[in-house]
This record gives structure tokens, sequence and C-alpha cells, in this order.
């Protein structure tokens, strides 16, 4: 059996998020909302259910507890905003613009933008064939050999 | 109480996605892996939690199954690639270079790309202040409501 790839970041990255609903809490955090009764009237949350959440939110380092009742992002949950930003968009691309019942908007404009990713310096779009992950110089063995044959090595 | 919005885009690609692993099994299709016994080696996942993990990805219409072993990334799986991308970004960003175990690598010259977020049109980064959730065309009263204050309802 080959070793299990544990070095993944998007597997570190699935495991430090949790659950899903994290992620919807983190958007209404970063809209501004922080008290407990907020977050339970936009989601509906059962009280223990939305409780446990916020506490491993809190945990992971995503959060941190202001008060007894107030829950803020702090930075490393801030910095989620961009997969955020990609999950609405690939929401609404089910959708005709019309139909849309949540955009991304330029704050002084209101014209509503197309989030696309593209790397920080040549602008390019990177989610194309042209772009393709492979081990970086901190894999590990088994990361190594899964990338041996360039992208191909399943195929 | 004030009705729940459920016509976040957000939400709804979370209850499409289902669980985190969901993924992980998509990373790893895209990366050309097909074969329930290739995505067993590589996630080391139990043969009926990944037979069930897969099976949901058919289900809500991600993959398809193709003859009895294969599972294919459909459209609407492929067009989840950005999100994997800023996922595997955000692992990373925790790291310093030298660390990353696995890149996002422009594919003809090997030279690691930085996956950031920015507006079709325009090229401005959309991941800042200058740019917020507001309610759409197609908003539910509980969504506009929600918004009727600017981004700042719950402050």
């Amino acid at each position: 059996v080959a070793p299990r790839i544990t070095d993944c970041p998007l597997a570190r990255a699935v495991e430090r998020i949790g659950e899903w609903p994290t992620m919807e809490l983190l958007h209404e955090a970063l809209d501004g909302c922080s008290r407990f009764s907020d977050f339970q009237v936009h989601l509906q949350t059962e009280t223990d259910v939305l409780r446990s959440r916020l506490y491993k939110l809190v945990d992971s380092g995503l959060m941190t507890l202001r008060g007894d009742d107030e829950y803020v992002p702090t930075e490393l949950g801030r910095s989620l905003r961009p997969v955020i930003i990609m999950l609405a968009a690939w929401g609404n691309h089910q959708l005709r613009p019309p139909e849309r019942s949540m955009i991304l908007v330029d704050a002084a404009t209101g014209v509503e933008v197309e989030p696309v990713v593209v790397d920080r310096d040549t602008g390019l779009r990177v989610d194309t064939g042209d772009f393709v992950f492979t081990a970086g110089p901190g894999a590990s063995k088994a990361m190594r050999t899964r990338y041996a044959l360039g992208a191909a090595v399943c195929e």
C-alpha cells in the first residue's frame, strides 16, 4: 500500500475549516455580524449546534471570542474571504444574472463584479490546463511519488 | 423571528458540495484519477466511506460514473477548480515557500504561481473592503432586509 499523502495543503485546509457551515458563519462575520443572536436570526441554526460551530471556529483559530457573546474573525479567518468569494461565485454561476440573490459589487458604484482566479504577478487565469498542481519543495515522499509523472500519475 | 435566508448562493454551494472531503476527491479527479482503487490509495479512505462519498458526488451532479469503476468530473464538477485552487492557496499561505508540499505551477515553465481573486473585467483584487456582498436582482425579502443597510446590517 502506498503511503497516505498527509502533507496536502488542500487536506490541511479542509481539516482546519471543519464542517462546511463554517463558511456561512465566517461570511456572516465578515459582513459585520458578531453577536450570537444575529448569527441565529440569519442562519436559523439550533442554539446548541450554532454554539458548537462557533466554539470550533474559535478552537481552530478562525474566530475569537470578544466578551461573552461576540465572535469576531481573526486574521486567519479573514484570509478565507477569497475562498468564500469563489464559493459564492460558483453558486451564482448556476443562475442567470437576474436570478442572483446575493452578488459581489464594487462598494462605490454598486456594479457587480465577476471574480476569477489569476496569478498575482502575471494576471493570467490559472484555472486552465496551463496551470497544474505538482510537488513543492516541502513535499513528502508520498507527494513526490504522486506527482513523479507530472499530473498524469493516475492516467 | 426574521425569515431564514434560503436563497444565499454560498448556502446553496455548501449544500451541493456536501462534506468537505468532496473537495479532495474532486481534486484527485481533476489531476487525472478516475479508478476507485486510485482514490483509495491516495486518500486511504475506508471502502464504504469512499464509495458513499463518490455516490454523493454523482448524485449531486459533480461526477459521473463511467463503466462500473471510474468516476469522472462533470462540467459542474470541473467548475469547482477555482475554489479548490483558492483552498490549496490558503493552506499554503500558512507555510513559507520552501515548506510547501503541493504547489500550483505554470505547466510549461514549472514556475509557482500565486492565485488571487480579481474582477474578470477590470483585473482589480476583489478580496478587499472595496468590494462587498449585497442583495442581487433575484433576492428574497429576507435577503433584501439583510442587506437593506448595506453591509452594516449587523453592526
